[in-house]
């Protein structure tokens, strides 16, 4: 039930975490194989080097993140979540970059027209699933 | 442009940090003030108490919490979102906690059938606002 919804919800809230213990959460589009959560650093478009975005310096420093991933209904009897708990780590390159690189163009059409098979790619190895409420497995 | 953008929008992902330094992120409802954010500690239902919620436990161990406000849209072109810093302390009652009831209860009318008038507020005090591509006003 987590599974299909997770894979299901095209945007998901990502916390990480710097130096002074001070989080910080931004919106993310992901894939999910089941074991793992996938990002690109992209360009939608950003003004600073992929590298040095915040997220990135936190997780160099503190590779623990958590997601959220939620639908809003404003009937509230309809709403879930679930809240994963993961560590997170930069792929550069590689076969399981490449693959990541297909699943993330297979789920988001607008990722096929932008130069991204070269971009980092950050895999969030998930420890723990915390579901909360109704989860659908309706697309979003 | 992010006041009315915060203000407009329904629902918040909120991040707080654990003494270990790891994230936990979810959903909120809350009121913008212009300076502060509120949510209320309420029974969507949760099965434990509220004042043992992780969330809470969480800001009496480290007040830095952080919040993301979004929109997503399938046209990436009209994503924005602002990440909002800041430090959250507990309003049990008071004054202000019974605006703060007033103003959640105007927001959501959802909350005007639950019995929330006696429960805690979270108050977060904004201290940065990062906002991120194309802010509209238009209503959630």
């Amino acid at each position: 039930m987590s599974y299909e919804f997770i894979r299901n919800q095209r945007v998901a809230r990502l916390a990480t975490v710097d130096q002074n213990g001070h989080p910080y959460v931004v919106p993310i589009c992901y894939v999910y194989d089941g074991r793992f959560i996938f990002f690109v650093l992209d360009q939608k478009p950003k003004k600073v080097k992929l590298l040095e975005l915040k997220r990135v310096r936190n997780i160099i420093i503190n590779p623990q993140v958590s997601l959220v991933i939620d639908k809003y209904y404003e009937d509230w009897q309809k709403l879930g979540f679930v809240t994963i708990l993961g560590e997170a780590n930069l792929l550069k390159n590689g076969k399981e970059h490449d693959r990541v690189i297909l699943m993330l163009k297979d789920k988001y059409i607008q990722y096929r027209a932008m130069d991204i098979n070269y971009n980092p790619i950050i895999k969030i190895t998930v420890s723990k699933i915390i579901p909360w409420g109704y989860l659908d497995s309706i697309p979003y």
